[in-house]
């Protein structure tokens, strides 16, 4: 990898040439950062006060259910009013289905040569919490770019990819007529997250039933929202006051897409600006900052403590894969192992 | 919460307990860990020695597969050979999907008054990386009870619970027959950690091509095993050096399976029991378990640093929330903070 600060300039330019909007300084810089470079997170420290200002749209649902394509709508009509898009689509960890995203990114490259429009994949393959710690440095990158609008795109369904799109300010689940598991797999954690669902392939058989369906679970939310809406913050036990206070008094709105026919994206659109001016006028919107924020920082000091500790234990227990063998063969036991080292850190 | 400690006994008199299959001790003892007293933790400590001798068997696959049903089945097929069932049932987030659940669970209570087995269910809410965490907590108490085989069961499909699974001896992903989605969902992760697939509902249509398209997937995995086996371990960036060397000499079996009327589960405990002998053959049981163990050692150390840290935090910086709010203002960067916590931690 190229050196994300080079000779030619320290953090501060760069961070300025990330601020003019200079697409290949951050490029680099999100390599930087997946790298963990220590010199990229000088410029992300650099860049940190400037940010906050794009507007952060997440879209999930269940795989088939055409989030590429509402994506790819999303970026037009936002690009024909003028504003600037920046897209994170995160992919799913498995070589396996490679060839679906492949097709999917590739139409998405429409935009690829319009400069208001950045695109950048993410893995879901690496170390526990570093999807949403890899998203969050994504995101802040595009926003100092001055993105207008970041789309969140997660391709799986998994619980990790839910937390990333409901860390958005506004969280949109896509889904399709007619799927009686898909329900089932939105029931399953997704609907706790959804401001907005987009019934998309609205023209096919089953759609009035879906509606319905959906209908009948946003009223069932209301019951059980109150003692429930903590299992939206994985990170640690309590949440912060605030946050999602605002799921009280916003009722999840429906609307019917057809992404393949660009139907529907004027009245999705507007029902975005609907929620975003319900979330700045209710406070949400700092609340959803904060718990994004918050997340974020526990998974940085995450990573950093376990990073430090794994280098102490490097350096006087062995290497771990020597530690692991030793435990699974009973010579060493874990709790005392992480006491001792605990203890050492103190 | 009853202490787990009382005054009638020493960490190391309930240890004695739990080992010699005390029901009452062993659940007082989970419900402990689940609230991370320490006194608990003791307890887990002096049992630690004692286990090992549990074949854990995993059992995921996508929702309405019929997991449940084949661990019931199983159940039943274990206890008839005379041996002892601990059984791990991890369910999803959401209280949507409870009817369901609870049903499953109802249905395995048929169970409930066999002293031969014991159920746990667990939820996936919580902090990052504790469902790992708590459910290596409740495998090892089981193991310690002298569990014979121990049966973890997902019923969510997220990541997670994939991770889960993917740490037992035995990994059994169910399918049904005739469901392209489904095929759809395995290509996304679960289709590498699988040794056994089990088709359940094998009396569908579409059972042969099904089949026939798994046994597609176990050749390509051939080809691509080799340089994707790492993202089978979230938890940091390499894997013990002799982890899934097996899997490159054991190809995934499968067997077809009715479980509503009890068919094809002579076949498919051969098959767990032949793949059980081929890791023995291999050393591949040992280096599951040091797997196992690396990735439980380092969610003990994640957590146990993150909690001291936190401490620090709340003491010199105010309470996480408010922090959460600082950086989502602006007034304060996340990356700023970290360091000068883990700079006073060294």
């Amino acid at each position: 990898m190229a050196k994300v600060v080079r000779k030619d300039g320290d953090a501060q330019a760069i961070a300025e040439k990330v601020l003019g909007g200079d697409i290949r300084a951050a490029a680099r810089l999100m390599r930087g950062l997946d790298d963990r470079d220590p010199a990229a997170v000088e410029v992300l420290r650099a860049l940190f006060p400037s940010t906050g200002g794009a507007y952060i749209v997440g879209i999930t649902g269940s795989p088939g259910a055409g989030k590429s394509s509402i994506t790819d709508r999303l970026i037009a009509h936002y690009r024909k009013a003028g504003k600037t898009v920046g897209v994170v689509a995160i992919d799913p960890t498995s070589p396996f289905s490679g060839g679906a995203i492949l097709g999917d990114r590739i139409r998405m490259q429409d935009h690829a040569l319009d400069p208001g429009v950045f695109i950048r994949s993410l893995a879901t393959r690496g170390s526990l919490g570093g999807l949403s710690r890899s998203s969050s440095d994504v995101i802040r990158v595009m926003d100092a770019m001055g993105k207008d609008v970041i789309l969140v795109e997660t391709v799986g369904v998994g619980q990790d990819e839910i937390d990333v799109a409901s860390l958005a300010h506004t969280t949109i689940v896509v889904v399709v007529p007619g799927m009686g598991d898909d329900i089932q797999a939105i029931k399953a954690g997704i609907l706790e997250v959804a401001d907005v669902f987009a019934i998309n392939k609205a023209d096919r058989p089953g759609v009035d039933r879906t509606e319905r369906e959906l209908r009948g679970m946003i009223e069932l939310r209301h019951v059980t929202m109150p003692t429930d809406h903590d299992s939206l913050h994985r990170f640690h036990a309590t949440t912060p006051a605030q946050a999602r206070a605002d799921d009280f008094t916003w009722e999840p709105e429906i609307v019917r897409t057809i992404a393949t026919r660009d139907k529907g994206f004027d009245d999705l659109v507007a029902t975005i600006e609907k929620h975003r001016a319900h979330l700045e006028k209710a406070g949400g919107r700092l609340a959803r900052e904060a718990t994004r924020a918050r997340a974020e920082f526990l998974a940085i000091l995450r990573e950093r403590l376990v990073a430090s500790a794994l280098e102490r234990i490097a350096e006087e227990q062995g290497e771990l894969d020597e530690l692991a063998t030793r435990i699974a063969r009973r010579e060493a036991d874990p709790y005392t192992l992480v006491e001792t080292i605990a203890a050492r850190l103190r």
